[in-house]
């Protein structure tokens, strides 16, 4: 039926020049013209057609998980916020406060589920490795063999702190050969990094909508086992983070128990249509890595230092110290850069004075180029010698 | 500086008529073009050009409250996720759990606030009042010379659950006069009914980007006494909810701690300066005013029957009988409906079968005018009488 008085979306004007930048961070990143096209439709919370947009979604992040969706095992839960929510969620709904959970910290987001679990009152112990260090699967076997208080162990996947990559199916064998539930924080690799958790054992996976999947940002997720969702009613210390109801109210009517970002919901859901066409996560993660390897040659030539050895790296964010020429000012650098359309983000080391490179989102090897001219050029300006 | 290999936003194509809906709803609503137009920006979330836009949104939200950027008594304070997020983390981190929380209750909303605070063990009793009445300010009163525990007041000021107003200005005077700190969820109401926080004391104001304001669903805000604040550090039971964190992290850098909802943001912004562009809050009222008396008038001729009272109807959202008629069924009416563009919304009373049609959001006579015709329409369709 065509509507007449309705303000239907009319052609966009080009945004102006300021705005279009490219984002070199851990996110929010760039997203498609299209993502945010889906952007532009206002759609009702509790309408049919909209419930069917969450349902396709949940779907997805099933199959994007490895799961065929006719397997009842697992469920995919949305949940509002950014992606510490859904990692809230999910420790303060899934992890029973009579045993330990063990936080395996090689960076920042290791901390922050410490924190978190810290402020649940989740009984909790953890293994501290060096920022530059992955994760190291022995100490964790040998950790568990000695402490049977343990039952839950967390991880983070890919610290984008750093851009270290830790051992995934190595840590997910010892966690689940030890009989202990396996959680694990892939917020900045979920969909850039293939995670299969029928062949990488898993019990709880959390990401979001903004990272690789290159959605735009507003909402996170939990995959789950329905088992450990079942056992986990009334344990959670929030109403709105209640993973359990949060679960029960999509089953229960396809809807969100609470107002859902619509428009973020819509570019999700397109934004997984478009990695799906991309080929899925193996092609893109190909693009990422290239684009990562781009950026380190490039990087290196102009006598940059990656703060990780090569073998820890991921595709996701590079860290570089900074120079040590007495010219080179952070903060000129990154204004500099941001004048020529080149947002990049500083560092979070705790011993180390550096910044970083992020790799993904709607960026490919012209844009890799691009910042390197551009680095190359806000180098000249500020005479710095390389 | 022009960037050249950038997907720069292209022309929209117009979205498929089906998605171009009109939502009476009391929301997720009907944005505007420009809004819309505003999330189709990627903008980095710790980006200085980012920081600006959170810093006057801030600013434009206190302005809406009637106050004074220079008055520093109070502050502005954005929160992730939907309103319930908001309303959480206001109780969780502004309500001592040594005294007593006072809910006022004529609806699922005040339920609601019931609940969160049953969650969080934050001591609590309530005054429920029937769902068709407005909160009694005189039964306050008299609550609160006997009940001296109390330390706080909570109070929904437009019940959605009916679309009832609640009579925020005495209640305000009772509960300052009885000199206890006063919480108003104001989630449906900000920015389409004046709330002067100057005139009409509040301590702590909680609404949402996506109501009155016209902004989209994933932000919700809390405006509240920076001196109640300042007593809250360390009290709340969340990481990711914790108010005071947030303002702290805020007022540091300017920055959210975890990830915002950028393009969220972004539409919030354009949408409170499409607000002032409209005429402020009062002209935005008198448009809901009309909207409602002209739905009104035409459901009565149409033979439908307001469940409130006319002095107790906001001009929200109003809730009607379903007709007696046997050939009257709801799911075809919505669906019918539906299918001519106009969503709307079903019942939430606890004893009364009922239906609901919101007059918010960009929506004017006409688009009042195309929902009557065409329930009219599905009226005749259904073989209903009228």
């Amino acid at each position: 039926m065509l509507l007449t008085g309705m303000d239907a979306p009319t052609t966009n004007q080009p945004m102006p020049e300021k705005y279009n930048k490219r984002l070199f961070t851990p996110g929010p990143l760039n997203t498609s013209v299209e993502v945010r096209e889906a952007m532009s439709i206002d759609m009702g919370s509790r309408d049919p057609a909209f419930i069917k947009i969450i349902q396709q979604t949940r779907e997805q992040l099933l199959r994007l998980a490895g799961l065929t969706t006719s397997e009842a095992d697992y469920t995919a839960i949305p949940m509002q916020g950014s992606g510490t929510f859904a990692i809230e969620a999910a420790l303060g709904s899934l992890v029973p406060r009579e045993s330990t959970l063990l936080v395996l910290i090689n960076g920042a987001y290791g901390h922050r589920i410490l924190d978190i679990a810290r402020r649940l009152n989740i009984q909790v112990d953890y293994l501290q490795f060096d920022e530059t260090q992955a994760v190291c699967p022995q100490t964790v076997r040998d950790y568990l063999s000695e402490h049977p208080e343990v039952a839950d162990v967390a991880l983070v996947h890919c610290e984008t702190s750093t851009g270290i990559l830790n051992p995934l199916q190595e840590i997910s064998h010892v966690v689940t050969q030890a009989k202990r539930r396996f959680l694990v924080d892939a917020m900045s690799s979920f969909g850039g990094l293939n995670i299969d958790v029928t062949t990488c054992p898993i019990d709880t996976l959390i990401a979001s909508s903004n990272k690789c999947l290159q959605g735009a940002p507003g909402l996170g997720f939990v995959i789950t086992r329905v088992e450990h969702l079942r056992m986990s009613k009334g344990r959670c210390h929030s109403l709105s983070l209640d993973l359990y109801e949060q679960w029960r109210g999509l089953e229960r009517n396809g809807q969100f128990r609470f107002t859902p970002p619509t428009h973020v919901v819509l570019a999700l859901h397109q934004a997984i249509e478009q990695l799906v066409a991309e080929g899925g996560v193996e092609t893109r993660n190909q693009r990422y890595e290239n684009n990562q390897q781009l950026l380190m040659s490039g990087m290196n030539q102009l006598g940059f230092q990656a703060v990780l050895d090569t073998a820890l790296q991921s595709p996701i964010i590079s860290t570089f110290h900074m120079p040590s020429d007495p010219h080179f000012e952070f903060e000129r650098f990154y204004d500099l850069l941001s004048e020529r359309g080149c947002i990049i983000y500083p560092g979070k080391l705790s011993h180390t004075d550096c910044f970083r490179i992020g790799t993904i989102g709607d960026l490919n090897d012209n844009d890799i180029t691009t910042l390197l001219q551009s680095i190359r050029e806000c180098l000249s300006l500020m005479q710095v010698e390389f």
